[in-house]
Parts: structure tokens; sequence; C-alpha cells
């Protein structure tokens, strides 16, 4: 048993002119991670002959396993399958269950006729196992070569996670032996990396080879993450639990979460255990609170919504906010979210509210009140707990960090039972 | 003067593990093909010193300019910058300048004492040109070898942004005769990518050697991209500009934009225009259209807010959606978002409003009702429109696809002036 090595090939222009983000390479490589393949490297080549072949030679020396995502859909340029077939020595052919499946789609599904290029979807080259795709018209496509296992999936991330669920990851223990990896992560906020990192030195240095840390920083949280492999599973699990629990005890005044959960999760969780409701009221993040907390499943056991003020009149209006507060102190007052996160709390019935109001930029800011000035309050039924903040970065990035240190903020008052 | 190529080279154990999704590639890639340089490839490598140093010989012979980012920050496993000097053949040293920024931020912006790490950051090669970084404490470095230009930026996204922006998109042109690159992209909406392909077949293939088109399907859009290079700028726009309105002409019926911009940059430019007023309220999407519209800068002028209605309660208190109704016909129904959307326009006072009203998914569905049945309102003044979705994906996807159709509804009802 030896260390399992995957790359990943994603293909397409349109990564490298920058107008899509790759999500897909940090799934795949997320989900192999977790079946004990570690992930060498990352490549992201354009629909060019070459480029797409030297980026094959160049991991099928170092690598186990190749995901390739993209160049298959209907509308590619026709480059990344008769360039499989040609790379890996076969021919194409019609493979007729695809067929079908494509012209049932179309029947049943699309309830469009089909066309040309939608059946040239179903030819495959002779020397892959097809690999079923039960979601779309490109099929998926195994090769195999020099002990090296290839797979060429579509680039829409849902047609490659249901081929990845379905044909790959289940196979990864029959075809290799892969020894375990375990990931234990910590979730910090209020101190900064390098302070972190200066607190927890002498654990840091203190581990042994086979166990590795990391420092993930993300809008004023640090995120620490323990990787380790080795044969044994039950040893591995003792040694990480040992270093992990030390970090915990270290990090005891700064710990969001010992879990791989998201600060918003960190709060459902909280809430739907007290069986205790949340609402929001926000100006200056126009419902991303409100939508951090729904995007997660199960949220609506503990959020009940939101008002978006996202205009002063609506301030007034529904939040009751005085109009002589805003004429006077304005909207980014201590005065404006303590009246916002009160009235918001009531009017839902809810056990916890938050309110924010500030100045995201690059506009409406005055000598007074700078871009990334922000106040920001939380109540529950007993207190009212408000902070002013100081955030030096550009609008996606303050309202980013206005959302994380509100729900920080609300996280100490639940666990402190205020 | 001929074609100039860039490869990217991000470094981190955090990218092959998939803890975070890599922005800074696409950003970059982004900036490079607007001043003329193509982006070849894309590498992303863990934190390991033989796998960093073969991406960089990777790259040496097939690359104009390489940029590197991450491997920097102050708990970096100190590979990075040490390999660096090696790779270039220097030595590390203390580098005053960077060292007084370095005490400057921990005196007068973090106000906390400078520990070793620190100090460290401020030691560079000496064969690197430091290119200074005003937002935090690691420089960025510039290395020449062989007409290749390498340059190492911190990961840090607004770090490497400002870098990017003040040391090297400005000295592109003093650094290559690079020829221009244009793009010009158009957004369609509620056409199938193989039906659009279909419909403009004897455009794109009339397109000359020099001009790519390319399909960039996204949540129920697609957005088709014309990218051409060549020496001559105004031969090149003029006909980029001639492929360009035949593929207007052609999809007149889908077109959201034909600009660079996103479907909710399209509502906020219309309604900007017309001097009028937008708000919403939200059920299954639990804010997250009121974050789509407020994200971007001077959405104030036009988005005044939203009530999300995220429990039934709140549908009957706030919204006066009728107990009777969603006790008979339920929450996710042409009844309760034909009220929410009337309601909510009125009491924000404003000239439209969109509602909404789904099952997103895992769970919460019944036989009647499965996971992606949606309703969505969208009114004005006059009118009211309300139509039934199936979406069949999963809760982020499910989100995602009901306010993109919302928008587009609220779209269409703009442009009809209704």
């Amino acid at each position: 048993m030896e260390k399992k090595y995957a790359g990943i090939i994603t293909i397409g222009d349109e990564l490298l002119i920058g107008q899509v983000i790759d999500t897909n390479s940090s799934w795949i490589a997320q989900q192999l991670n977790q079946v004990g393949i570690l992930v060498k490297k990352r490549l992201a080549v354009g629909d060019n002959r070459t480029d797409i072949w030297e980026a094959l030679d160049s991991m099928m020396n170092e690598t186990d396993l190749i995901l390739i995502t993209g160049g298959l859909g209907p509308t590619a340029d026709d480059i990344t399958k008769p360039l499989l077939c040609d790379y890996f020595g076969g021919k194409m052919i019609m493979h007729q269950e695809t067929l079908e499946h494509v012209e049932h789609i179309f029947q049943h599904i699309l309830k469009r006729p089909m066309i040309e290029r939608n059946i040239l979807q179903a030819q495959v080259p002779d020397v892959c196992t097809v690999l079923k795709n039960e979601k779309g018209t490109a099929p998926g496509m195994l090769f195999e070569k020099n002990n090296t296992r290839i797979i060429a999936m579509p680039g829409v991330p849902h047609e490659m996670k249901w081929i990845m669920h379905n044909h790959v990851l289940p196979n990864i223990p029959n075809w290799y032996s892969t020894g375990f990896i375990i990931h234990k992560t910590l979730l910090t906020a209020g101190i900064g990396e390098s302070f972190l990192a200066e607190k927890i030195k002498d654990i840091e240095e203190s581990l042994p080879e086979h166990i590795k840390l990391a420092y993930l920083p993300n809008y004023g949280m640090v995120r620490l993450r323990l990787s380790a492999w080795g044969i044994d599973k039950t040893t591995l699990e003792k040694d990480v639990d040992n270093y992990f629990n030390l970090l915990k005890i270290r990090t005891e005044n700064d710990l969001v979460t010992d879990e791989d959960e998201t600060m918003e999760q960190v709060i459902g969780r909280l809430l739907t255990s007290r069986k205790q409701t949340l609402v929001t009221a926000e100006s200056c993040t126009g419902g991303y609170i409100a939508h951090l907390l729904s995007k997660h499943a199960g949220s609506s056991v503990f959020f009940k919504g939101s008002i978006v003020a996202y205009a002063n009149i609506i301030k007034e209006e529904l939040l009751q906010v005085p109009h002589n507060t805003l004429i006077t102190v304005g909207a980014v007052s201590k005065e404006t979210v303590t009246q916002m996160v009160k009235e918001v709390r009531i009017k839902m019935n809810a056990d916890y509210s938050i309110a924010v109001s500030g100045i995201m930029g690059p506009g409406g800011a005055t000598a007074e009140k700078p871009v990334g000035m922000v106040w920001i309050a939380v109540a529950s039924k007993e207190n009212v707990e408000v902070k002013e903040f100081h955030f030096r970065f550009d609008r996606e990035r303050n309202i980013g960090l206005t959302a994380i240190n509100a729900l920080n903020m609300l996280r100490q008052m639940i666990v402190d039972n205020r």
C-alpha cells in the first residue's frame, strides 16, 4: 500500500480568460481526499489540442488517476473527444445506449427535436468504458493506460458531480489500496493569523512527519486544519485527535467550532438545538446575512425572515427608526441599529435578532463616516449589544466581513446565554 | 510583434484538498487579457518544493510571464521564498524599506507588537526587484530569466490585486509589444445551448481564424463571447463589431444584454435610467435576490429593500397573505406569491416588485409539490405576472435559478413597459 496521487485537468478557453471561476476542481479535490486519494496538481488549459495533449503527457508519469472536466458539451469545439480517442489509440463509434438516453432526454424532458450535434454526443472512442451521465447528454469516459486511469467528464457541475458519485468515487476502493487520509479542522475568529501561529507554535513544532497543519484565513476568521496520512486508521485517528485536542484547548478563547462547518452553520446548529429563532434587519448587507442563514437545508427551523431596509424610508416605516434619528445621527449610527434590532425581533417575534448599517463603498462616505464603517447590533429578549467596526476593503469584502462579524457577535450572545 | 503568453501558478495545499476555491487565477487571467496577454495555462500545486520547482520549469519554456500567488504569508511553510531564491541563484537579504513598512503596519494599523515571523516577511532574495505591498506585510517579487518575467505575490486576494494594479498591469506595455485582444460578450436567457448553436451555426462557421466564439452556459442563461487577437486595433474592432452585430440580430428574441454585465446589473441599469424603484418579497430564496441587487455599487438608487418571509407567519403578518390561503393552497402557490408581490410593492412604495415561493430541497417536498417547484410573480403599478417553474437540481442551484428567472421576468416587464 502506498500513497495514490491524482491530477485534475480542466479544459476550456473560458478558464484562461477568467470569465468563469473553476469550482469543479476544488469539489473534485475534496471528494478524492475523502476517499484517500491525494491530489498532486491541478492544471487548466484552453480548447487547444497541443496543450491538452501535453497536459495529459505531463500527468501520465506522475499520477495514478487523472480527472478531466470540460470540452465535451454539445457546442465544444470537437477537440477533446477526438483527441482522447487518438491519445489512447482508438476510433470513434456510436454508443447505442447513450444514443437512446439522449433521445429519451429530448423526447420526454426537453420535449424538443434532436439535432445533428445532439446525436454526435453519443459517439465515443471504442477504447473507453462509457460512464453513463443521467443528468445530461455528454457521457463520461474511462480510459486505462500504463496503470493510470483517466476519466473525462463534462464541465457542467451537476453532471460532473453525478458521474463522480455514481461511477468514480464508489470504485476507488476497488481500483486502489489507498491508506487513509484524515482532516480535522477548527475555526477561530477575532485573532490574527500570525498571532494565532505564535500561540500554537510549540504544538505545530511537535507535529510528527505524517501530520500537517495549515492556516486558512478568511473574512476575519482563521481555520486551522490538521491533515494526516497513514495505513492504520485507528492509530491515525488517535494521533490526530491528540494534537487536535491540544489545538482546541490552546485556542479556546477564539474558538468558533471544532467541526468543518461555517459560521452560519454554527449559528443554525446552536439555535436548532435550543429551539430558538432568529431574524435580521439589514441595511448595508442588503439581505446577504439572510441568504447565508437560509442557503443551508433545514434553516426554516430557526430562521424566520428579514427586513432588508436598504432605503432610509423603509427603516422609518417598517422598523420605526425615528425620522429625527436619521436626520441628526444618521442611518449609520448606534441609535439606528439599536432601534432596528429591537423592532425586527419584536415585529417578527423571534428569540434573537441581528441588525447592521454601514458604508460598504466605494461611494457613500463622508468625513465622519468613512467607507468600511459599520454599526452592528444583536439582541435577545433580555439584552442588546452594539458595536462599531471599521473594515478597510472593497465592497464585496466589506459585506462579507460585516456578515461574519454580526454572526460572531450573535454566536457569543447565544453561547453566553444572554 | 507576436502573441505573448502568461502562465499562472497558484501555490497552497488548501487548493489540492479543495478547502478553498481559487478566485485569484480567474481574476488575473481577466486582467491580463485586457492588456493583451494570453494565458496559456494555470497550474495549482501544493506547498511542496519539488512540485513548485517543476511547475516553474514547465512554464519557463512556454511563457513570457509567470504569475505566482500564494506561499508567502506569515505562516506559510517557508518554502516558496527560499525556493525562488535558489531557483534564480540568489541569497536572502533583509529589505530595509519592507521592514519599515511592516513596522509601520504593526505600530499604526494593527497596534500590536511585531514578532519574529513578521520581521522575516521583510527578507527577500537579492536577485529580485521588490514590489511594495501596501495592503499587507508580504511584498511581491519580480525575477527575470531567459526573457521570462516571474512575479511572486501573496495569495490574499486584495493584496495580490493591489500589487497587480500598481506594479504589474501598468508595466505590461513597457515590457511587451502585445498586439490587441478584444472580447465582446452578449447574454441570452431562455434558450438552450445546443439550440442557440444551431440558430447561429452559419455565423459561427463564417468566423475568420483570428476570431473565436465561445458558449458559456450558466443558470438557464447562455453567454456568447467573441474573442479576437490582432495587430491593428481599428481593423480588429471593426471585424469583431461586424460579427457581433450579426449575433445580436440573430439572438434578438432571447437577448438580455450585449454588454459584459450580469442579469441583475441589467435590471439596475434599466431602473436607474428610468428613475424607477424595486423591492422584493422572498420566501425560498431567503434574501438572495436582494443580495444580488444590492451587492453592486450604486444599487441604493433603485433598490429600496425586501421582506424575507421565510416562515409562513411572516407571510401572514407582514405581507397579509390570508391564513386561509396558506391552509388551503399553501405557501407555494399562485395565490400566495400574487398577494406577496402586490403587498410588498405597496408597503414599500416601489415601481416594481418581485415575489418568490418554492421548494428548494432537499426536504419540504410533497406529492403535489416536488423539490424545485417554484412560483414567481413580478408586478408593476398596472400589472402582475405569475409563472410556475420546475427546476431539477440541488438546493444551491435551485436558489440561483429561481433568482435569475425572477429577474428575467422582471426585465421583460420593464422593457415591455408594462
